[in-house]
């Protein structure tokens, strides 16, 4: 029947935010990776629609973030709303809280239509030609040769893959595949894993519309607790608004069949709780009704040759806005480890991480879900205890609470070796900051920066480089990495110092910092400021991240932005201990085809 | 000959910039407006680049400004060389000056392809649909009916167009003729309009290129006087510098033939100028050389049914980049001064505005720009008199100094009726600054908001809303707004209010403030604060247009962002006045046809 083959380092299935962010992850890479969705053509209209700040600097990291930021709209303001005892249980506005985390230093959430953000994420990978992208095709079969996985040249899986329209088939063998294919996931199923969680669902009615109402908060995100049920509310673009309801009053083990729910109970829920302020809607572009599944997959990947991110693994309720940024981070996490993988020839054993590294955060998530779930649902609930989740729900959503554990990529301080009062730890995300730049003067936040390349980054942090002992140590350092480190890791190596830029000149700087190209001359786009800019302010980079300007510091980002490690600059070369433990491990020589069989199973 | 006929209310010859601006003020518009251009496609590549922040803030209010500024790179810092008597004349650093102008509270000037400029307002044009866009199309004849050019319904003006592909001709009668056909304007020449000014021309060379070179100010904004010459740079989007260099050492009346000139004679020139630095340039993806003539035309306009725009009616040299910025700010005058009175049946005698306006802008740059050009040229300036030109300069080519005559569309304010300390005078461009929106907190540039959509506006400054005297003030001019003048003016109404905003409920305010739409329910996207957002500071607007918070002020603005009048609010029936003179005169009835002839000339 197969009419066609085809060899990929990489194959992806389905184009939502999962996959798409994986593909994203190979831009300007040569290597060969695919993408194939069931679907026609990207998503149009609907589903999720919140975006943390810690996803926007994933997009801002895929060169989109400004695209997409341009016509999303940002959540500012919490509004809580309660029956009021005095006035009968009339709903009442009892606080109104800033929608912001310090540690961010921006807007936590902006709002935009997931067809709008997959489109712009599939238009990005059509600019860069880096991936070849199949609508209207499905996998039909896998195979995956056993003797074959522990050999890096090799083609370990054979998927049969089918267009919709045509009926074609189409065989492709490829090194790893990453399955991105939703809540029913064909390769989940597929590879028999577990999906395990609870099962009796929760109804919840989710409806965008374009409002008419006295509702005085309906430009904010708002929870009104009423004593006939509770709505959510998130402002959006072009003048929507969406709404969130328990269809079922949080009952769990309902009998209510989201797919008999219509629009209009929705709205005429939305109705009831928010009298005596009245709602109509002129418009309502898109509206759906689900029941809630809570689960997590018992396996995200297998023989580190197949992955599955996003829905595929975890599922739980849109209220705390999770579904597309765990998956886009899921994306995010597979996607350059196997970009690493191929293009550097690295010891395919990271790949475990991204099974130890997501898993957990979506188990916490799913944790975190229903007891959030109840909240939303409970009718009893004070405005006290709603707060307190919801600002729990904050910290966990935001991402900057995550930590991965000590791994191959993860590598614990030793407080010995660690300078004093860094906030920085290894495992973390690096929190975005703004900085200035040495050569043109222009600040910019890191992430628009730190593009999504695939290699691990060195930030050098030297301190005050107007200070003699300071600048000596950074030239001695420079000395070193470009003798030991710099040539060999494929490193992207970025300063930024703490002096006042203009008593720092770029070309007196070891030229390891501003690295030459016979192409484009010096590198005018590694070495930044600390330092005020002249229209946005000072980043206060030393001091939001703890850094000592005396001590400096040299942190290794792993390309999605977690840190690897930190140490002082006489600790250097614990940076080439790091490397050297990527490198493949002997059980298989790198290069070598059918090496000894060795299952991970 | 002629195969097809059309009727267009306006005509745009030439899809440069001022043709493109005009054409972009037509956009939501359902005027017919067609533009022609002689050229295949979009500009491709060179010509001008830079673009000051007037300039991004018409691009801002055609809803672009975001897309050009993702690509473009800003300048921040001037960097004055001169030959150090010290050390034998080499050239040394003298100076670096912050590119930046206070009241602009931003960069002054950001950088990027011309062409890329063009295409992107070419998009914009596409996405709206508003305009209909003829490539290959040149003008072949015009004749214009005196005896209809007073009738508002006529078209009095018929052009032949012809396809320079295949040679077909069409007929199109035109209300109003735009035209913004470059330096060689075919339609200046059909209407023997003189182009007075310096004929002998002084002879530069244009250079873009990916630069290899140790001199250290390559990614600023540079001027070097050497005993050899004087060149500048200025730092371009991905990773190109542009040289502007004197070929002919700044003399007059010479013989060099830009045509004659090779690149790699203005690389030299530069290199000389450099020396002892080395710069080399690995890719000059554009360059030109061309002979400077600095003329205005005699006329702007004929009969105030034909205008001429951009470089068809004023040359100079590039040097303070001012050729796309006076053509984008032509453009933006007469686009919609067309579309108000086509739209709202104004007055026609606004038109004369036009040319009042904006020959004596031109007039003034072109001799800004001989003293400027001589002060580049000149081998013996010192660094003081070159500084003072450079400021001088920046002042100028910022647009905030100008100021409009008195008009129908400017009135001069008599003392007496003015409210204390204001610094917003009438004919003066409303400075940019930045507002919190009431409703969801998120803070915006006020020409980010207010988009190009043809109509006045009228801002309202009530002061501090949580003042009971100061709210009850504000109501009574709503209710008068509501009585008076909002139904028939097209007024759009924005409050920008100085009370905290947790302070104010949007749907206390009167509703004229916050138009109630059957669509759309209320708007809320009209009344601001001037408050502190929660991620980027306080527009502190009130302090920076000197208005009182007890007094408060009104502030009509025209379409262009001009401030035509400013009022206390007791003076708030002047604003009825102002519209009642935009009413057409009676020499000719609205809507009648072949009225009463009587010609401007
Ligand atoms: C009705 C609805 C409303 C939602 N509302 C919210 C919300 O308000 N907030 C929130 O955070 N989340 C919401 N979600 C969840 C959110 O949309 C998902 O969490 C998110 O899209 C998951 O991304 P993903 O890439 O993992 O999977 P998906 O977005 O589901 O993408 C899977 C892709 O795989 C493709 N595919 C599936 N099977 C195959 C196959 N066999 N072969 C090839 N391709 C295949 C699909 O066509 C699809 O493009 C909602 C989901 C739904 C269904
Ligand atoms: C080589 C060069 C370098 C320059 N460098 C700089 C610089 O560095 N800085 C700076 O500020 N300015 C520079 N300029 C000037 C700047 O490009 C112009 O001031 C600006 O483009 C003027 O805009 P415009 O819309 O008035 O005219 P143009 O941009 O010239 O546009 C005129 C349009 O009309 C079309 N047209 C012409 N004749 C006809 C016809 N008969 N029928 C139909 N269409 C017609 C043309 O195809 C063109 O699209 C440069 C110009 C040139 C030529």
């Amino acid at each position: 029947m197969a009419t066609a083959t085809d060899d990929v380092d990489v194959l992806i299935i389905g184009a939502g935010p999962a996959g798409l962010t994986t593909a994203n992850s190979f831009n300007g890479s040569r290597l060969r990776v695919r993408l194939i969705d069931i679907k026609a053509a990207p998503l149009q209209v609907g589903r999720a629609d919140g975006l943390k700040s810690i996803s926007m600097e994933v997009l801002d990291s895929f060169g989109i973030g400004d695209t997409i930021l341009k016509d999303a709209q940002p959540c500012e303001e919490i509004v809580l709303w309660n029956p009021d005892p005095k006035r009968d249980g009339v709903i009442s506005r009892t606080m109104t809280i800033p929608d912001r985390v310090e540690e961010l230093g921006k807007a936590r959430e902006v709002t935009l239509d997931q067809g709008q953000i997959e489109r712009v994420m599939v238009e990005n990978l059509y600019k860069h030609g880096s991936v070849r992208v199949s609508w209207n095709t499905q996998p039909v079969a896998l195979h995956t040769d056993l003797s074959r996985i522990d050999d890096p040249e090799a083609y370990p899986s054979t998927l049969t893959v089918q267009n919709t329209e045509t009926g074609i088939r189409e065989t492709i063998r490829a090194k790893y595949v990453v399955g991105g294919d939703g809540a029913h996931s064909w390769l989940r199923k597929y590879l028999k894993i577990g999906f395990s969680g609870d099962l009796t669902d929760s109804t919840w009615g989710v409806m965008n519309l374009v409002p008419k109402t006295n509702f005085p908060d309906i430009r904010k995100v708002f929870v009104v607790h009423s004593k006939v049920g509770t709505v959510m509310g998130v402002p959006r673009e072009n003048k929507l608004v969406r709404l969130y309801i328990s269809m079922d009053g949080g009952t769990r083990h309902t009998s209510i069949k989201a797919q008999n729910i219509a629009p209009e109970e929705i709205l005429e829920a939305a109705q009831a709780i928010l009298a005596p302020y009245t709602l109509e809607a002129s418009r309502i572009p898109w509206s759906s009704a689900y029941n809630v599944g809570q689960r997590v997959a018992d396996e995200f990947a297998r023989y580190d040759r197949i992955f599955l991110a996003g829905d595929a693994v975890h599922t739980h309720s849109p209220k705390a806005g999770q579904g597309m940024n765990t998956s886009i981070q899921d994306g995010y996490n597979i996607g350059w480890k196997l970009r690493y993988v191929l293009e550097q020839k690295a010891d395919r054993g990271l790949l475990s991480t991204y099974q130890s590294e997501r898993r957990p955060v979506a188990q916490a998530l799913i944790d975190f879900d229903k007891a959030y779930l109840e909240y939303f649902a409970r009718k009893d609930i004070t405005h006290d205890e709603f707060l307190d989740a919801y600002l729990a729900g904050q910290a966990f959503t935001t991402g900057i609470h995550i930590q991965y554990p000590p791994s191959l990529l993860v590598r614990p301080v030793s407080t010995k070796s660690q300078p004093r009062a860094v906030k920085l730890a290894p495992g973390k995300r690096l929190p975005d900051f703004q900085m200035v730049n040495q050569s043109d003067a222009v600040p910019i936040q890191a992430y628009h920066r730190f593009t999504s390349h695939g290699r691990f980054r060195l930030l050098v942090f030297p301190g005050d480089l107007s200070q003699g002992v300071t600048f000596s140590r950074y030239i001695q350092l420079g000395e070193w990495l470009a003798s030991s480190l710099a040539p060999s890791s494929g490193l992207e190596i970025i300063t930024i110092h703490a002096a006042k830029r203009g008593y720092v000149e770029l070309l007196d700087l070891h030229p390891v910092f501003r690295p030459w190209s016979d192409e484009e001359g010096w590198d005018y786009w590694c070495v930044y400021a600390d330092d005020e800019s002249y229209h946005k302010g000072h980043g206060r980079v030393y001091e939001r991240l703890g850094i000592s300007k005396e001590e400096g510091l040299l942190v290794l980002l792993r390309p999605d932005g977690y840190i690897s490690l930190t140490c002082g600059f006489e600790k250097a070369g614990s940076l080439v201990d790091f490397f050297k433990e990527l490198k493949p491990k002997s059980r298989t020589r790198p290069g070598a085809t059918g090496g000894g069989r060795q299952s991970n199973l």
